[in-house]
C-alpha cells in the first residue's frame, strides 16, 4: 500500500497539452535497438510504462543526413518506414497509460558521419577532440535554416508515430549547446555574438517545432548547467537565461550537468544526487516542470526533493533499467522489493560496445522481446514437486534459486560453503569504492527471504558423495571460480616462471598480505579487480605497483566511462601504473619482463598479487557427470552448471546465466540456451 | 587486348563439381554488410564479378549460436531470412558467370558472445587474451558433434541460397586451429594429443560437409601456415600434415600467414608477397588448387606466380576492393587503367570500426547500391559545354576533374599553384614508408592525361579575381588544407602559449628543419602524419620526442592494423614517445604542459614541429561567395567547396569529396550530398 508520505510521487503533471501520470519519468538514454529493432526496443521501453513509470523516452533521433551516428544506434526517424517502426514503442508505452518522448537531435561537430561520409559541421568552423582527423566547416544560413526545418520534420514524423513529448536535443554539448557557446560559436552574423545571437539558433528551432506539433505534442529540451566550468564553455549564468529565453516555447526542461562520464557518474566516483548543486538552480529561471537525475532508488528522498521544488518529475535511466517496475513498488509499497541500480554502467557498457544493452542487476533488461521475460512474471513449473539442489551461493547461484522459487518449486535448497552468501561478491562489494555492487547481494537475499521454498544453507561443503545422497533430482552446480595463481596468463603459451603461488585477489581479500613494502599487482584482466587490489594495499601504506599486459590501465573502464576517474583516482593513491609491460618471471629481487616493444624490464617488488585470469572451480561438476550411474542410482536426472563455474565472466553475465537456466529449466535441454527470437525493421 | 604473357592468368580452373572461369579469386573479407544490408553486399560483390574475378566470396559466416559476433557485421546464414538476404549475393556474382563463396565459421575461444550472451568455449578451457573477463569451458562431446551439424545446416544453407563454394574457415586463429592446436587443446580424449586427434574435429566437419553438398558444391577451406611462429603455436610441418590428411575432402586451399595484422599487412610495413615465403610450401602437401594473396597487382607477377606452381589462383581482397575491374582490365590490355591498392588498410578501418567499407583509392567502393555508383561506368551529361574550372589539384581536385573528364564534360581546367599536382600527397609520400600511397596520385595523373577534355595547368596561383575572369561557368574550390601553425588544439579552449609560427609538416617536408638537435613533434591528430615527420627527423639525427595528447601514440593506427607495428618502428628508431601528455606552453627552454593526471610536464626541446590539427584553405572560396553580383556578371552559376578546403578529413573522404560533387553537379544543388539509398534486410 502506499505510504502516504510518497503520494506526492503520484501526483498528474500537465506539460504543455499532455497530463503525465506521476512524477517517474524515464529520460533519454540509449539501448542499442533504435528504430532498426522496432520490436525489441518497444519491449524495452514497454515494460517501464508498465511498471509505472510516467513518462518513457527513447534514445536520441538524429534529424538530419549529416547528424549521422553510425555505427552507434540511435532511433532514426527519417523516414515512413522509422516512424513504422517507433510507433511500436508509443504504442507499448501507451498501453500502460504513460507518455512517450523522443530526442531530436545534432550533434553538429560531434556528429560522426563515418558511415555516410558527410562532412561534419559546427556554428563556426573547428577541429574535433575526436580521432578522425576532421575538421568541421562552418555552417551556412542555408544549413541553419535545413537543420531547423530538420528538426520540424523529426516533430511531425515523431507525433504522427504517436510520441506525446518531442525534444529539440540540446544537451552533452551537441549542436544547441555549440551555438551557445562563444568557444565553439565566433560567427559574425545574427547567429553569434552576444547570448541572444547565441541563443538564436535553438529559440528558432523550438518555436519552429512548437508551431508544427505545439497544439499535439509537448516540447521538451534537454539542457546542461554546470557552475564549475560548463560544457563547452557555457557558464551556468548564461544558461539560466538561455531558459528563461526559451520558457514561453518549452513545456519541459530536462537537465543535466557535465560531460557524460560525469552526467552518468558510477557510484564508484559520484554519490546519488551529486548532479544536485546545479540543476536545482534551474527554478530560478523557470515555472515549467523540470526533470533531474541522480540515480535515484529511495522513495524518501525523491519525495523530499519533490517537495523542496527543485524538481517537478525524478528522472531515471539506470535506475528504471535496474528495476522497471520501481514506481509500482512504491505505489504498492512493496519498498524492499526495489531492485536498485549499482551505478556501475555495465548497461552503458554494453549499449555502445555491445549494442544490445543489459544490466548488472536486472538479467532481464533487454532481453524482454528476444527471450519473452518479463522482470516480475515467471512461468510457473509444470512439475514443482523436484527437489532442487543449488550448490554455491553467488551471483548465479542466489538468481537461479529466486527465480526458481518464484516460478514455483516447491524445494529449492541454496547451499554455500562460505558462512555468507555472495560469492566473489563478498569480497568485491569491500573493495574500496565498491560498496554499492553489494545491492546485487543484498536485493536477492531480501527476495530469497520472502520464499518460502527456498531454504539457504550455508556453511555447508558438499563433496560429490553429499550431493548423490541429498536426495535431490536436480543439481545446479555454482560454485564459482578462483583466481589462477599459478602464473598462467590469457593469449601466452609459457607461464610466468616462479611466480605460481603468488597471491591472488581472493587471498589479499581474506586478510593475507604481501611481504614486504613494495608490491606489485600484475592485471591481465583489465577492469576493476586490480585497481581496487592495488588501491587497497595502497591505502594500508604499501608502495603499489600496478603493472598491466593492457596498453592503459583498466580498458574496461573506459565502456563503462570510469576509466579517467579509475586513474586519476590511482594516481593520487600513489599506486604506480606501468602499462604495456608482460611479466615473465618472478625473482628474488622482483619481476622481469618485456616492454611493449620487446626489451627488457624489471622491478624490484617484494611480494607479487596475480590478477590474470580465473579459473572456474568446476571439480564437483566434473565428478558428478562422470558418472551417470551413480546419479540414476542417486536419482539425480540432471546436473547443470552455470556462472563462473562454467565459464567464468563478468558478474552480470553470472547472474543472468542463473536466470537463464532456471527460466529455462523445464525445457528439453536447459543447459543450452534456448534459441532467441529475432527482431527486423519494419 | 590480352597480353599473351598473361593468358595463363585467364585459364579456367575446376575446384570440385564447379570451375571457376578464371584465376582470379576474391578470397572472403568483411565489408560491413553481411546478411544485413543484402542489396548493399551483392551490389558490393556484383561488381567484382563484372570486373573478371572469377571467384567471389563474402565475409565470415558464422555457424552457431555460440558463435555470435555482434557487433562485427558478419554473413550470417542462421536461417531462411538469411537464406533468402545471401541469395542476392550469389545471384549478382552468377550474373556475370562468376562462383561465389561463403565462408563457415566458429570462432570458439575467439568469439565474442556479448550480445547473444552465451559462454565461449574452446577445445580445451582457456582464458582469452581479449579484455571480456572471460574464461572459455571446455566444449563437450556433444558440443563438438552439435558444431559440426551446424557446420552442415550453414552448408546446406549456403548451397541453397546458391553459392558454389563452401568454407569450413579455420584459419586466423579460430576453433578448427584451436583445436590443431597442443597450445589451446590439451584433451585428452579421441578430439586432442597426437596430430590426429588435433586434426579429427576439421576432419570430421570437413567430411560431412562435403557428404552433405560436395556432389553441388566445391568444398574450401583456409588455413594459416607460419615458419617463424604459427598461429596459436601450430608449426608449419603440422599444418603441411593437416593439408595431406585433410586432401581427400579439400576441394580449394585458400592459404593465410599471421595473425591479422601480419595476413592484411599494409604497404608501409610489409611489401607485397611476403608470405610467400610459407605459404608456397603448401604445394609439398596438396596438388588440389591453392590460393594465395601477397596484395598483388601487377599482372607480369602474377603469372610468374601461377607459372611456378606454388599458387593456382591469385587470391585478392584488397586489391579486388582498390580495383573490382582489375582482371578485366588485364584482358584488355589496359595495364594502366589498374587503380593499384596502396595497402592503407583504410578499407579494414571503415569496415571495422565504421561497419561500412570504403577505400582511399576507389570512392565507389562500398556505394555501389546506396548511391549506384559503378567504379567504371558514369552517366553523361546532359550539358556538356559549360566550362568548368577546378581551383588545387589535390586528391578532391584531381578526382573531380577525373570524373568530369569521363561524365563528358568537353572543357575542365584543373588549375594547381604548385608545380606538380598531388595536394598533400606530394609531401605525404615522401614520408619514410609511405610511398605506395602515391599511386593515389599516379593513378589520377594517368588518367587525366587520357582525357583530352581535362587541362592540367600547374604552378598558377589564381586570386578571387583571376577566377572571374576566368570564363568558367562552374567554380570548384579545391585549395586543401594546412596545418595549423598557432597552437590552438582540438577540444581545448586555449592555445599553446608562445607556440605560434612554430613547424608544421609542410614546412618540415618543403626543407625546413628544427633549430637545434632535440626537437619535440605534438601530434594531436593521431593517424600517420606525427609519426612519419618524427621517423624521418630521426634519421636524420635528431632526437625526436613524439608527444602525444592521446592516450596512446597514434590510435588510428591500431584501426588500420598498423599500431603496434608502427610505435614499435619509432621506438626502434629512436624517437621518444610521450602519450597522454597535453602541451600549455612553449619557453626558451623547451615545452611544458600537463600529464592526464593534471601533473605538470616539462621537456627540455630546442624546436617543435606542431601536428594538432588541419585549416581549411578557403579564403577563395570565401572570397568569391560573398559577392554574388561579380559573380553573376562573370558568368559563374555556381561556386562548389570540396575537400579539405570545406573539411579537413582523411584523403580516403577528399578523394570522396571529389568525385560525389562530380557525379552529382547536374542535379539542382549538388553542394549537398543527394540522399542515399537504405538498404534493409529480407
Amino acid at each position: 500500500m502506499l505510504d502516504p508520505r510518497h503520494a506526492i510521487l503520484f501526483e498528474p503533471v500537465p506539460i504543455g497539452p499532455k497530463i503525465l501520470p506521476n512524477r517517474f519519468y524515464q529520460v533519454p538514454h540509449a539501448s542499442g535497438f533504435g528504430s532498426s529493432q522496432p520490436r525489441t526496443q518497444a519491449a524495452f521501453r514497454g515494460i517501464k510504462a508498465e511498471g509505472g513509470w510516467g513518462g518513457v523516452c527513447v534514445e536520441y533521433s538524429p534529424v538530419s543526413a549529416d547528424a549521422d551516428e553510425e555505427p552507434h544506434v540511435a532511433a532514426y526517424i527519417r523516414d515512413d518506414r522509422d516512424v513504422a517502426a517507433l510507433r511500436y514503442t508509443a504504442e507499448a508505452i501507451h498501453a500502460h497509460g504513460a507518455l512517450a518522448g523522443l530526442e531530436l537531435y545534432h550533434g553538429g561537430n560531434s556528429s560522426k558521419n563515418v558511415s555516410s561520409r558527410h562532412p561534419r559541421m559546427a556554428p563556426s568552423q573547428s577541429a574535433a577532440a575526436i580521432s578522425w582527423g576532421s575538421t568541421a566547416r562552418e555552417m551556412t544560413t542555408d544549413d541553419i535554416r535545413r537543420v531547423q526545418s530538420d528538426f520540424v520534420a523529426g516533430a511531425r514524423r515523431a507525433r504522427d508515430a504517436g510520441f506525446d513529448i518531442v525534444y529539440v536535443y540540446g544537451a552533452h554539448g551537441y549542436l544547441l549547446t555549440q551555438f551557445l557557446s562563444t568557444w565553439t560559436n565566433r560567427r559574425t552574423d545574427g547567429y553569434g555574438g552576444g547570448l541572444a545571437g547565441r541563443a538564436r539558433f535553438a529559440l528558432e528551432a523550438l518555436e519552429q517545432v512548437r508551431e508544427a506539433i505545439g497544439d499535439d505534442c509537448a516540447v521538451a529540451t534537454r539542457i546542461c548547467v554546470d557552475g564549475r566550468r560548463g560544457v563547452k564553455g557555457v557558464r551556468i549564468e548564461d544558461m539560466l537565461e538561455f531558459v528563461r529565453m526559451a520558457d514561453p516555447l518549452v513545456d519541459l526542461f530536462d537537465v543535466t550537468v557535465g560531460s557524460w562520464p560525469e552526467d552518468s557518474g558510477t557510484s564508484r566516483y559520484y554519490p546519488e544526487g551529486h548532479q544536485l548543486t546545479w540543476t536545482r538552480r534551474v527554478r530560478e529561471a523557470t515555472r515549467k516542470p523540470i526533470v533531474g537525475v541522480g540515480r535515484y532508488t529511495n522513495p524518501d528522498q525523491m519525495a523530499a526533493l519533490i517537495r523542496s521544488g527543485d524538481f517537478d518529475l525524478i528522472g531515471a535511466a539506470r535506475p528504471a533499467i535496474a528495476d522497471p517496475f520501481l514506481p509500482r513498488k512504491i505505489a504498492e509499497g512493496r519498498l524492499g522489493d526495489i531492485r536498485e541500480c549499482t551505478g556501475a554502467n555495465v548497461c552503458i557498457l554494453k549499449e555502445e560496445d555491445f549494442r544490445h544493452i543489459g544490466c548488472i542487476q536486472n538479467p532481464t533488461a533487454g532481453e524482454e522481446f528476444r527471450r519473452g521475460w518479463h522482470p516480475e512474471r515467471f512461468d510457473q513449473t509444470s512439475d514443482p514437486d523436484r527437489t532442487v539442489l543449488i550448490v554455491g551461493a553467488g551471483p548465479a547461484g542466489m538468481e537461479a534459486a529466486m527465480v526458481l522459487g518464484k516460478r514455483g518449486f516447491a524445494a529449492v535448497h541454496l547451499v554455500e560453503a562460505e558462512d555468507e552468501i555472495g560469492g566473489r561478491l563478498r569480497w568485491t562489494r569491500r573493495l574500496p569504492t565498491l560498496g554499492d555492487w553489494g545491492r546485487i547481494v543484498d536485493w536477492r537475499r531480501t527476495q530469497l527471504d520472502q520464499l518460502p521454498s527456498v531454504e539457504i544453507i550455508t556453511g555447508r561443503t558438499l563433496s560429490d558423495r553429499d550431493v548423490l545422497d541429498y536426495g535431490a533430482s536436480i543439481v545446479i552446480v555454482a560454485t564459482g571460480s578462483r583466481w589462477s595463481d599459478d602464473g598462467s596468463q590469457p593469449g601466452r603459451l609459457r607461464a610466468i616462471d616462479n611466480a605460481s603461488g603468488s597471491l591472488t585477489p581472493e587471498r589479499v581479500m581474506t586478510g593475507e598480505r604481501p611481504r614486504g613494502q613494495r608490491v606489485a599487482v600484475y592485471d591481465c584482466d583489465g577492469y576493476f579487480v586490480a585497481p581496487g587490489i592495488a588501491e587497497l594495499l595502497a591505502a594500508e601504506g604499501y608502495d603499489v605497483h600496478l603493472v598491466t599486459s593492457h596498453p592503459v590501465v583498466s580498458p574496461m573502464s573506459d565502456g563503462t566511462l570510469e576509466g579517467p576517474m579509475l586513474r586519476q583516482h590511482l594516481h593520487d593513491s600513489g599506486v604506480v601504473m606501468h602499462p604495456g609491460i608482460t611479466v615473465l618471471a618472478r625473482s628474488a629481487d622482483g619481476i622481469t619482463g618485456e616492454t611493449e616493444y620487446g626489451d627488457p624490464w624489471t622491478l624490484e617488488v617484494e611480494d607479487l598479487v596475480l590478477v590474470t585470469h580465473q579459473v572456474p572451480v568446476d571439480e564437483l561438476h566434473r565428478s558428478l557427470t562422470q558418472d551417470a550411474d551413480a546419479l540414476r542410482t542417486a536419482g539425480v536426472d540432471a546436473v547443470h552448471l552455470i556462472g563462473d563455474a562454467q565459464s567464468p565472466r563478468w558478474i552480470s553475465e553470472a547472474v543472468f546465466d542463473g536466470h537463464r537456466l532456471a527460466r529455462e529449466l523445464d525445457l528439453p535441454d536447459p543447459s543450452f540456451p534456448a534459441p532467441v527470437l529475432r527482431d527486423q525493421p519494419v
